[in-house]
């Protein structure tokens, strides 16, 4: 069982699942748990031949019923791949099945705040290559999700919406755009080529989209990811989260705020070059970035041009 | 110049210091810019012969008067050795350059926090091996004091006086005591060799402490370092930081808070195994550990108690 506990200076929970330890480390290929069970081979994780999109519990998670959640989202039985070289199908599937995980985990009492994201590339510390996503249900309502809801307040208002409307008006750092979905880079990206892909019409959760939306999402994604790849011809590290709203507490609490959105984090500041987080990003909590934004975007809107 | 963008969503600033991109990166031990100029030699960053320490403007700075500072404090003229090999006197010499830093920096109207912190170990980004620290003076109060603000609002007085007792009263993640300091891997700690280096009386910054204590913080500083080269064998590697009260702000808005206190977050979570900060760390703002405070403590006070 996982344990939680309050850091009283920072004024944020921190989670230990020290069973995690131990978990499977880049296996080698013949080894791979999430790719199928062959008849006659290894057992994997999944105990189907074939299958198109697997969902089932981290083996080593971080959260466990009755407190919180931790699966994983395996998005093909094929072992190369991204989530930009799916099928279009495919990848429109993977948001119903985000948007299932979503109303589902949320329903739970024990389940505060649903966050479903990707690690991709050693520079983040994946530790299998499979193309495969994951989902945490947090039993509370995390920092980040936090400061969403304060920038509502502060804004008098869904935030994202408003910025949103504020790149669309500036342009300069739009990077993709389409009729249900808009993407750039951050007035204020932490990272170089930080990207936020945005519903245009204000949605909480991928719950309220319709197919139309849906369809639109997944194809900004893959549009994005491969223009990423593209960016330095070589495939490209990220953190990729969708942020929703939070979902109602054990104690009955509405939720509020959210509006669909998934941020990339990816960690190179340029081709073969890492940024870390050191004093001042974990000691301050202040990001010193060696870019700007809106040079970023150009890159970054080329790249994906080049890629479609 | 570097330029500051507000992030609306975070509700934090962001600092654009593009020239960085440019910085010395991991140059030849002939090249290192830290090493003293020797007659007939390469001109380095400090045009003499030897010293004991230096400090000059970083020329790559993150900020830059009259909007905050960036100072790079080299510990030794030798380019081998680290915190924990300096001799007793040199390591007490430091602590007296970074109250003297702290304040003349901190008396300035353009820097409202000053930031002492030093970056160890090619896996936190160190681009120069020479033994060497820096200060930031930020134009603004960054999250991480203003976190530590609100906890001193939330315990009704100073956290760090709190928090020390409790550690003191447990006893169980305590690593070393002395008359003046106690050290520990705090209760809630995020990094599996994460320890907090403390006064134990409340000094809101160095320029209060007395020589006794300045003495014994560097004693401690350099066991703990000692000691964390002794866990696994190995130079340790981590990101050093040293929390002291915010200063007076241009508006002459009186500093609150603060206790001293110096914060280690190394990134190893076991022998070669790197913690990534990675979908819940950077999405959700919440640290997933892998391992037990206590347990953590309990090997590293070994390990101290092996390389005093």
């Amino acid at each position: 069982m996982s344990e939680l506990r309050f850091d009283a200076l920072r004024g944020e929970e921190v989670v230990y699942a020290i069973h995690r330890q131990e978990r499977t480390f880049l296996p080698s290929r013949e080894h791979c748990p999430l790719c199928p069970t062959h008849p006659g081979g290894p057992k994997t994780e999944i105990p189907f031949p074939a299958f198109e999109i697997a969902v089932f519990e981290n083996r080593f998670p971080a959260f466990e019923a009755p407190r919180g959640a931790a699966e994983v989202i395996v998005y093909t039985d094929s072992h190369e791949g991204s989530l930009g070289t799916l099928s279009p199908q495919r990848a429109d599937a993977l948001m119903w099945v985000w948007r299932h995980r979503y109303a589902e985990l949320g329903a739970r009492e024990d389940v505060r705040y649903v966050l479903i994201f990707e690690n991709r590339g050693v520079e983040v510390g994946v530790t299998l290559h499979h193309p495969h996503g994951q989902v945490y249900g947090y039993p509370f309502l995390p920092p980040v999700p936090q400061h969403e809801l304060r920038a509502d307040e502060r804004l008098g208002g869904c935030a994202l919406c408003s910025l949103l409307a504020g790149e669309l008006d500036d342009g300069r750092r739009l990077v993709y755009e389409s009729q249900a979905v808009a993407a750039y880079v951050p007035y204020a990206a932490r990272w170089a080529y930080e990207a936020h892909v945005v519903l245009r019409t204000h949605r909480a959760s991928l719950v309220e989209c319709d197919a139309g939306e849906l369809r639109s999402l997944a194809a900004a994604l893959q549009a994005l990811v491969r223009g990423y790849d593209a960016l330095f011809d070589t495939p490209f590290p990220y953190v990729m989260v969708v942020h929703q709203a939070p979902t109602t507490s054990a104690a009955g609490e509405a939720a509020g705020g959210g509006h669909v959105h998934v941020e990339f984090y990816p960690p190179l500041r340029a081709a073969g070059k890492l940024k870390y987080l050191a004093g001042s990003e974990q000691g301050a909590g202040t990001f010193i970035a060696d870019t700007v934004p809106e040079e970023s975007a150009a890159a970054l809107r080329e790249a994906i041009a080049l890629a479609a």
